[in-house]
């Protein structure tokens, strides 16, 4: 029998449930791989708290380094919760530096620090693992590094942000405005008290980043992508999106193009779009390989059991392979060629525009005819419900490159239309 | 260098588009983990036969036994096409007792000969590999072994079959008939010459056999299992799902009971189900884990890239694993557990019928009363067009049991009340 010791850096609602499938599962892996896995130190701010577990016999302490330090400890559960702090990043490096493996949840310090931790990860033969830190439940990491060895993943789409997902599904289907579904997100755990990083898209672009550096091994600094915030977005607009047969959903699309595209923000996608039955806090992350085609992956993106599960899937892998010996050459395969590249390019596709005009004769030629002398094509025109003595209009174009959109912007100007939203709209 | 031969039974359209990936990543495997793949024998059938490939310095062969013989020859890919035939088996059984490793595509063989395979390559330490049997391009085994660790797969509904999901999203969108469906799926590839295999779901039934003997460690004889032929619908059942807010699918529902639980045939599903928007040749798994939630799995389930496509990330695997040395851990735990059982439990849930009843007053009371005399509780009841003089009549109900069912038949009959179709509906 091999004692693998495993520490826990935080003691939240997921390293609790981790604590809990160890506990549960314990007797199970002794049996079937010959390894006891043995609770070592555990991180809490406060040890007094009380927690949904039993905390008889485990080690609580209130300094990190007791469980990083230990010198018997083999693997880091890191489940500081959250998107991951500044101090983070220290006890990951320093838990590499005194040669322990890590099963990371934190997506920030990740998408921040990517390319220090792997290489770090890389020169002292450590493994680190991240399957918690996207898609929840979703098993992303194993998918990238199992299933596209002969191919090249060319577009990923993702519903990656369940707070956000939560909140548009209370909006599409009980009519209440940001604010209101938000509290509601908020009385039910769905979303933090402040909601900052997750209504205005930050853990999204977290979860972009990695996956993006993962699946087309291109890292880019966090501050280069542009994002509209998913909180831009209006009850109306889910209305006359559904009416159009399409609906709203915080979306995250990347495409590996000569250089990279990012769009991170509301879309519009098709009601029969594999992803457009994705609600609550479920996410959906959907590849396109050159091989395989479209692949989607969808389960729950926020919770403490499935994102447990997840690092508990990640612990027993790494014990599979510290029995194995050596350092895991499916990981160093996901590690291997990321590299950090510069060039962005701006996300083009068919757009969804809400707009306004005073309500006079002739404004649907004038609202054409600007249209049409800038080459954009406009697949359809539909008056909506008037507010504050404006005529709204729905429009569906053709992509509109930033030079032209800022063309147009203008011209909508002098001729009195105002423009309250662009969005993307994707079909099937 | 380590050089790998790999072998070939058969060179269809999957084989062949194997051999195209093998050689357009050859040198970047032999960079990457200095293994170098080599094509080895390749039985065929006709070797004189048009293929979509260049066969230029291929070693084709009319004998199988040159193929699983071949002393040089490590690694066997299993390509004979359709769902496998009785020689397969055989072929298979050789090559392990020959010390190959086996890449499988073929689902038939598996499913009715999946416990003797597994024995004898625990025996042999051989490794099996098939994750091409089911989804296509869905990497359903790997995501078996790597997610589930900790838990329990307690239900698995699926459309398997990409030929009837074909047929039905075509009866569904532009309202052929099954035969003209079929026939236009014939035209364009997506169902073989004899398609009984696919449209009376034996496909989908042997790919439920897999998918529940490796996720829930449950093997059944296949002739114990019931089903309904996915054949068994029509163009009016469709149309009348959708006014409700259904689609009809070719559905596999499996749950991990006491006694296992099948169900293989048309079924509905609300429209803002997971697995709703799965059209064409598409596949789409749906797991529930204890820990997991709902898992969903998307993906091409039938066309030779996206199969050959899973076979050669099959392939690496087991080249990874040889280099390592020593069997598949993994797969092992794949393996593992995998008994027999006998008892089956009928499925039990909500249905839709369509009857039909002579056009006179008090009939709807007639119908209401002998279903809740027999305590079915009746969801919705809606009259639809005539049919040869007949009224049509929808009905949403509770589940019924079979003994229920058979006293409910009879005195439906004695009312004059003609049952058309009876189908389970699922919710979200």
């Amino acid at each position: 029998v091999k004692t693998i010791r495993v520490g826990f850096l935080g003691l939240g609602v997921v390293g609790a449930e981790l604590v809990n499938i160890i506990r549960a599962n314990r007797e199970r892996i002794l049996s079937k791989y010959d390894i006891d896995i043995e609770l070592g130190k555990i991180f809490v701010r406060d040890p007094d708290k009380k927690r949904s577990i039993d905390t008889e016999g485990l080690q609580l302490t209130t300094s990190a380094h007791d469980v990083i330090d230990d010198r018997d400890t083999d693997i880091i559960c890191e489940c500081v919760g959250g998107a991951g702090t500044e101090g983070t990043r220290e006890y990951i490096i320093r838990a590499i530096k005194n040669g322990k493996s890590v099963v990371l949840s934190s997506k920030k310090v990740l998408a921040l620090h990517g390319m220090e931790i792997l290489e770090l990860a890389r020169s002292y033969d450590a493994t680190v693992k991240f399957d918690a830190t996207v898609g929840g439940g979703i098993p992303v990491a194993k998918i990238i590094k199992e299933c596209f060895k002969g191919e090249e993943i060319k577009k990923v789409v993702g519903i990656l942000n369940a707070t956000s997902n939560f909140i548009y599904s209370k909006m599409e289907k009980e009519g209440l405005s940001f604010e209101a579904a938000l509290k509601n997100a908020q009385e039910l755990g769905y979303a933090e008290n402040d909601p900052t990083e997750d209504i205005e898209g930050f853990d999204a672009l977290y979860k972009a980043i990695i996956l993006v550096m993962f699946s087309m091994k291109k890292w880019v600094d966090i501050k280069k992508v542009k994002m509209t915030p998913f909180s831009k977005i209006s009850v109306r607009d889910m209305k006359y999106a559904n009416e159009l047969g399409y609906q709203i959903k915080p979306l995250v699309i990347a495409e590996n193009k000569e250089k990279l595209v990012y769009r991170i923000g509301p879309c519009l996608i098709k009601d029969s779009h594999i992803a457009a039955n994705t609600f609550n806090n479920y996410n959906m992350i959907v590849f396109e390989g050159s091989n395989s085609g479209i692949l989607g992956f969808y389960g729950q993106g926020a919770g403490s059991k499935p994102t447990a599960s997840a690092m508990f899937d990640d612990l027993v892998g790494m014990l599979i392979q510290q029995q194995e010996g050596g350092p895991d050459p499916v990981s160093s395969e996901l590690y291997n060629g990321i590299h950090a590249v510069d060039e962005l390019q701006e996300y083009e596709n068919n757009l969804y525009w809400r707009i306004s005009v005073e309500n006079k004769i002739g404004k649907f030629a004038a609202i054409a005819s600007i249209l049409a002398n800038n080459a954009v094509n406009m697949e359809k025109i539909i008056q909506k419900d008037e507010v504050e003595d404006r005529m709204g209009i729905v429009l569906l174009t053709s992509s509109v490159d930033p030079e032209t959109m800022s063309r147009i912007t203008g011209q909508f100007q002098d001729s009195g239309v105002k423009i309250h939203i662009v969005m993307p709209f994707l079909g099937e």
